[in-house]
């Protein structure tokens, strides 16, 4: 669907690997005064004085979590710097540095690697992050991209999955289940294009969910947000697997049991449209669609006037003891087990 | 040569993707004070208070970076954290955490996992340094690992590439070449082998240059050697793509030029007799083999004494001005400009 036959090719080859990584990092600039040397050494070099530091690193591979039919470069660039942005957040710190690194074969010109930098670039302008390192190697496969984004937070301000307590407050920003809908889409105009390639799928009624699937933001702003309210939750994680896998950990993690409202999960108009067009419930596809990077934190009872009229925040239940169990309250008052849908990768 | 079909095997679907990381984590212990939280939550938690830190990532492919053909998953696992490592000794720095993630086909049982990260842990141990996070997904084809690595220095202790001045020495740790030509007769005890399934190679007289192949070290031992001799090197860098291209990045990033004394390389005897059965000339080994995972590095003459009867230094040379150019002097007192080999990868 987005590939252009005319556009210009450079094969990988033409250039050495110092080559490629200078021409595809030269205009990336340093903003963060925590870098003291990005690209260009055997390491990168960084100094947080008395602030704590977070690491988090995550993997995307071609064909396993992007398709590039129809995942343009450029927004898969600035997607993988997204997804690892928000488990930053998640830890209630601010992302400062991401290293970079791709594995790529022969078939993609280097025109191709030139947009997903830009994408990167972009994403890290946008988050204020420096790219500081990165690795840059060939594949006899696909693409695959690998990202460590590093964040501080002051000492003592971080905000860990295990702090829940009972008769907290579960609260969800943004909304959920878009980015699982987007992507129904997505594959079904791929099919229909593999059948007509000259149909033109009219894509505006799905903007929305498309775009949470192609790109993605990371919620910066309620890590500010929470900050100026002087709200500081009890436990934070960022909703990649699904609301049910992420609220199962949180609980586990915190070793209490939850209540979960069906009628107060955030959902988009456009969500409850596309699950009804495809016949599909949309409180299933909130709980294990994944990939909404929102965040799923607790709040103390106490904190509760400062946050419920926000329209960024979602009250969806409460914390209860853990031998209560964590379960879902259906609209029809019935109250049914949360369950972990695992991970499904490993069983394609 | 290393398979063996009575081996246990658990399919990798039979875990969750979060049953399987505590499964091959769960006897990783923390050693570092600066970690202060790892595997398990959105990110690692980190405290370095006044230290500098370092940052470098590696990506190792199969059928690229390592063939498990000849390349026990133990000793895989092993290398990937070691090479990371190399990198942050170049800085004289200190490691202290590592992230790992990896992709793997449905064609790896979880035993084979197990392997992997016997020899990650067994790296962690010996080198003192702490997984702290990782991720791990599936993979249309075969294993990829990305080690990110994370290390301490003191304030202003950190040594660049880009420090070496007119008249240093220059320094090169252990011997080289060895990683190099232990990969050529892995290779042709492969093709043996895939005549003769039966044949039992002797590998007794390459054991030096294949362990130097399989499982290498980092030289962390040449960065407590200098600071307990009290010497700063001017620059410094991991020999992983081979002698002479990391001497082109020191020379390019000071601003400087140097002498090469051929009769100066250090190689080990292993390395010249093969090179011998091979017919490959020993220098043209050295300077562009790889893999040694030696540290190469310049110093003041102000400390030639501190250093020259180290057996594990080797003075190979000196900087010269930038217009001098950079030479390799051979055994015949001939003046040979030394070039970059560039990156092969691509080319393949």
């Amino acid at each position: 669907m987005i590939e252009d036959k005319n556009q210009q090719r450079t094969q990988l080859s033409d250039l050495g690997e110092f080559g490629l990584i200078d021409h595809l990092t030269e205009n990336f600039k340093i903003k963060q005064s925590s870098t003291i040397k990005g690209i260009g050494d055997d390491a990168a070099v960084l100094e947080f004085k008395n602030k704590k530091i977070v690491v988090t690193t995550d993997l995307l591979l071609e064909g396993i979590h992007f398709d590039l039919s129809y995942m343009p470069l450029k927004h898969l660039g600035y997607k993988a710097i997204v997804v690892n942005l928000s488990d930053v957040y998640a830890m209630h710190a601010n992302p400062t540095q991401v290293t970079v690194s791709i594995a790529v074969s022969n078939r993609f010109p280097l025109e191709a690697l030139e947009d997903l930098y830009a994408g990167i670039e972009t994403a890290a302008n946008i988050y204020n992050v420096d790219v500081v390192g990165g690795d840059t190697t060939s594949s006899n496969t696909g693409l695959l991209i690998s990202v460590t984004a590093i964040g501080e937070v002051e000492s003592n301000n971080e905000v860990y999955r295990n702090g829940a307590k009972p008769n907290d407050l579960l609260v969800v920003s943004g909304d959920l289940g878009a980015a699982y809908m987007g992507l129904q889409v997505l594959e079904r105009e791929k099919e229909v294009y593999k059948v007509n390639p000259n149909s033109q799928p009219d894509l505006e009624p799905y903007s929305y969910i498309i775009e949470r699937q192609l790109k993605p933001e990371a919620r910066k702003d309620i890590v500010k947000l929470l900050n100026d309210l002087n709200v500081k939750p009890t436990s934070m994680i960022d909703i990649s697997d699904g609301l049910s896998s992420e609220i199962i950990h949180l609980c586990k993690q915190s070793k209490v049991g939850c209540d979960l409202y069906e009628d107060k999960i955030p959902l988009d108009p456009q969500v409850i449209s596309t699950c009804e067009e495809f016949n599909i419930d949309s409180t299933t596809v909130a709980l294990n669609g994944g990939e909404d990077y929102e965040l799923l934190f607790t709040i103390s009872q106490d904190d509760f006037l400062k946050i419920k009229a926000n329209p960024n925040l979602s009250i969806i239940g409460h914390i209860k003891e853990e031998r209560e169990g964590m379960h879902l309250v259906t609209r029809a008052e019935t109250r049914i087990p949360i369950k972990a849908q695992g991970w499904k990768n490993f069983n394609d």
